[in-house]
């Protein structure tokens, strides 16, 4: 089954205590599409400026990424995000966004992008999510993003838009402020009741939690000593997530089951070098080893303790 | 095979936001050997005062723990904890302490303690956890528990009883606090370091992780829409755990695996009502059943991705 993907193309500038970068391919669009690709053909919807050069194209083209509809907008420049990160590498310090190309992005749909059977809407304004959505008549599954940003400025509208999809992946502090609840077992079960197939929540450090109509499932993070930078790790999630979703022949309990594990190999990975450097070249044995980790590190056996009495 | 457990045996005075009591059971040796007395035979080392009444103790020998060595100090007070948990239930604020009796506690342990083939040396003075871990010369398993107090307070002493034990079970605050590692990876590495066979971290809501020489295995926590009243999660976690090993004939990774779940099964149980309201009326039904909702909840297929290149 195609994916197509909406959502934002970047430059990001990175400071964390592993070191420093001041301009790496970057972008929700950009970090789910190259997860995604190792599972199932991606098509992009984005934006970029000018200055987007031969060496990001490039990083597209290696892993077969559709970027037809990528816009060029020549005489602008691709959005830049700067961002800090201390030993709690769990939240960013935002030093400078500039949208530039992204604050007048209008997603163009070719009948490609707009055919596929699943649809992820990145985190971007919530009725130009809801525009694409409507465009995508024939999705069998859309996913999709947002930030406490929308949460707090359009939240009617977003609530709009998440009726109009099957699944939402979130991090736990935005389902918690989505739904005024602190308890995210309550907060995923109003989300569902928005009439949701599946919500998925990101726990970063603590990993990640599936909730269906009829189904629980959490999986830990991979154990990592040190991560280097976790910009970009929810998009990976989700890209591991639906691209595997998007390889198989159907979508089931099981099939998200698993789906949640490889999104978080990807994302496991994408954290250990900056920006896209580490999933860019990635291969399948690696993804499968790791695949393998985690059934090795959350198995055991199914055995009850059959004593009646404490003797 | 038989365990004991040192450690307190206290009256609390808890109020969440779910309610109030002026004084329940409570106390790290009345979780622990309470949980721990569904797995296997239970003897208790503590001591409490004159105002320790029928109805406690009735709890003690409705569960078959053996008491012979809980002290009665006719003329003092039972050890006394008041706190209060606001809607983050994840710390106690401490309204009020009063050690009592367990101010000048000095462990007797009968020759059927010190014969226990399991020891569980709850948080107490750490000299005082060393003086009865070598009085157990043959026991052939031996965790402990310590608080932030200690490390600050204590530390050379500490260490050196770490040494003296098998496992370690403690909070994730406690291990970054102990080893100066923000990273639980590394504080694990560093405690095991010490000579130990495993170190478990309890994280609260995100779970649990057993670290052991070759393995990683990691558990979510049993997904609770309101937690009641978090006090003693933690020792009937370790209690669990503790008393799941003693009922296997060896301790090895698979039993250790299992035995995080029922520490998890307990510790859920546990947070249902006050003090240890829900684990006194606990029956091995629904000890299975929760033990199988757990191997729900965590289970996936196994099955690699088998691509060799993004088509």
């Amino acid at each position: 089954m195609s994916l197509t993907v909406v959502g934002s193309v970047a430059f990001d500038a990175l400071e964390t205590p592993f070191g420093k970068r001041d301009k790496v391919l970057g972008g929700a669009a950009t970090h789910f599409g190259l997860s995604a690709s190792f599972f199932t053909k991606v098509n992009a919807v984005g934006v970029v400026g000018g200055d987007f050069g031969d060496d990001e194209w490039a990083v597209f083209k290696r892993h077969n990424i559709n970027t037809d509809d990528i816009e060029i907008v020549p005489e602008g420049k691709t959005f830049f995000w700067s961002g800090r990160y201390d030993y709690d590498m769990n939240s960013a310090q935002t030093l400078d966004t500039q949208l530039n190309v992204f604050e007048t992005f209008e997603p163009h749909l070719s009948e490609n992008s707009k055919g596929a059977n699943l649809l992820f809407l990145a985190n971007i304004q919530p009725t130009l999510q809801l525009g694409v959505r409507e465009q995508c008549k024939n999705a069998e599954f859309v996913a999709m993003d947002t930030m406490n940003y929308w949460i707090t400025s359009t939240k009617d509208d977003l609530i709009e838009t998440i009726k109009s999809v099957d699944c939402i992946i979130i991090n736990d502090a935005e389902a918690r402020q989505l739904t005024d609840e602190p308890s995210i077992y309550k907060a995923a079960k109003k989300i569902m009741d928005l009439g949701l197939k599946a919500v998925v929540i990101k726990r970063g450090e603590y990993g990640a939690t599936l909730f269906t109509k009829d189904g629980y499932f959490a999986t830990p993070a991979y154990p990592l000593e040190s991560v280097f930078d976790p910009t970009g790790a929810g998009d990976t999630f989700a890209g591991g997530f639906m691209g595997y979703l998007a390889s198989q022949k159907e979508i089931t309990d099981d099939t998200m089951r698993r789906a949640m594990i490889y999104g978080s190999v990807m994302a496991s990975f994408n954290v250990e070098k900056f920006g896209t450097e580490r999933v860019d070249e990635l291969d399948y044995p690696e993804i499968n080893q790791r695949f393998k980790d985690f059934k090795q590190m959350t198995h055991f056996d199914n055995i009850p303790f059959e004593k009646t009495a404490a003797a």
